[in-house]
């Protein structure tokens, strides 16, 4: 088995999980941390999962891009609100001519990363995973946990790459499915980020709460349903079911406050335009109105911006 | 001039400060009093008005309908969500045949009163005023005031008494107009009251926040727009340039406190049907959708189960 080289880019309660795990089976990965470089310097990562709870004690810890070598695979886990770092942050672990996985929430944060590193290096996916950052260098990870990505542009090379990059995380332990659809990949996360995410800062309330109310339930399926025709006019196919079904997942999970009710809650800006705005403006230029959805921005950005 | 008698059921920020100005002018005017009787019985009541401030020592004080004489109007002044005890307050004082005028939040809340009464003994209006109760039976009385009524069914006769009790309000000092469109007055009040009342509990903002934020600011428009639409498609003639003047009036008010977001502060139910619900059921009627206000009402019976 050939061993990679992976750079994770935003090392919190998703990058560090799935670095850790890249990590443990032997792979050369270099974290880049901001406030938590220090202690997990002297201390490691330690994960606490429902695939099993381990300690890496030794980490490649990086305080700046600026000593992490070029790498295969640039994992890119940042907060989308921070994407006006990329022209500093993607230049050294990409230089020598690796890959970019980019697992952010929203719509068109490959096409961004494709600026910098060209279109064919660039490969998109959706983790669908509840997974909280609860002290330095610390990740619980309650529920979930698939990673599901695939090629910004198919063609037989960059099909290639995206099946390696699955092989390496299938072999450490993390459940991982390639598409050669990234739009409806795309698409289909945001039929729960947008509803969920916004609803529970929107709500003031956490996911469990908003599927054991008939009212919460009925605007969280009418958002779905816009956001669900909106994919659908913009290329991705979608199953009619996955409307109930995204609900009914839900009900299943485990009570999660969502990231965006973090971000809000913690002060911190919301991923409000990848989740949200491009979104809707891609639907726009589709034809497609999202008159909901766009409230709901509406009131997010009222919100964000009038905290208590 | 003829002096009239007047029922005022519901004795609070609206019904007391217009009760008391017909009293001060020397009508008969019943009030009906529930926490407040006490206080009232044996202090009257106190208004403070940007009109005058004045106080009405000696009241006609009730603590039940049953004692209170047939009056030629009962106005009907009472939180709509009160509306289940219509059929116990509005016979004692209709009984001698006298008319009834509605002076409650939103649409349809004529045709209730007319199933009692019949239609032609029912007259509607909508008050433009900032008024709050702000300790038993004292009242602040803060901006504007006017108010436009008409009769729910129009001829002579109805005219005639619409003008009859227009000059006993106007006499009293109390700023009126009728209108022989009852229908389009209700529908130009929804316009500021559904953006206004719900956006300020769904935001948990005051209005001046709300026109001071760009973002509420578009979402006001926007429903707004819903509302004249709908509107117009329910038959009332309101024009264009009231889009705007709605908000313009809104950034002139003195900085002010929704009924609706007292309501919710206070743990008090919030009059989500008459003031959202029947009118998007209406504009539904008429083959108008109303997407954003729909949302704005799910959002609110959410929060409304859902308070801290």
């Amino acid at each position: 088995m050939t061993k990679h080289s992976y750079a994770i880019i935003g090392s919190g309660a998703l990058g560090a999980l799935y670095g850790s795990m890249l990590a443990r089976q032997g792979h050369d990965v270099h974290f880049l941390l901001h406030s938590d470089y220090d202690h997990v310097k002297a201390n490691g990562f330690k994960i606490e999962s429902h695939w099993g709870d381990f300690e890496l004690p030794e980490v490649h810890a990086h305080q700046s891009v600026a000593s992490m070598p070029p790498c295969d695979v640039t994992i890119l886990a940042l907060k989308t609100v921070n994407n006006h770092l990329l022209p500093q942050l993607l230049p050294p672990p990409t230089s020598g001519g690796g890959a970019v996985l980019v697992l952010q929430n929203g719509l068109g944060v490959e096409q961004e990363v494709a600026e910098f590193v060209g279109r064919q290096r660039v490969l998109g996916g959706c983790c669908f995973l509840c997974s909280n950052k609860v002290g330095p260098g610390h990740i619980k990870h309650l529920d979930y946990g698939r990673i599901v990505f695939g090629p910004l542009e198919c063609n037989s090379q960059t099909i290639g790459l995206a099946e390696s990059i699955c092989r390496d995380m299938t072999e450490a332990g993390i459940e991982t499915l390639t598409s050669e659809d990234l739009n409806t990949v795309r698409w289909r996360k945001l039929m729960w980020n947008i509803p969920f995410n916004g609803l529970s800062v929107a709500l003031n309330a956490s996911t469990d709460k908003l599927v054991g109310d008939e009212d919460a339930v009925r605007l969280v399926r009418d958002i779905i349903t816009e956001v669900h025709a909106a994919g659908s006019a913009c290329g991705a196919s979608i199953g009619d079911e996955w409307i109930e079904k995204t609900i009914d997942h839900t009900r299943q999970m485990v009570p999660y406050d969502s990231s965006m009710r973090l971000d809000y809650l913690a002060g911190r800006p919301m991923e409000l335009r990848t989740i949200l705005r491009t979104p809707i403006d891609t639907a726009a230029a589709a034809g497609v109105a999202m008159p909901k959805t766009s409230m709901l921005y509406q009131e997010l950005c009222f919100l964000e911006r009038n905290r208590d």
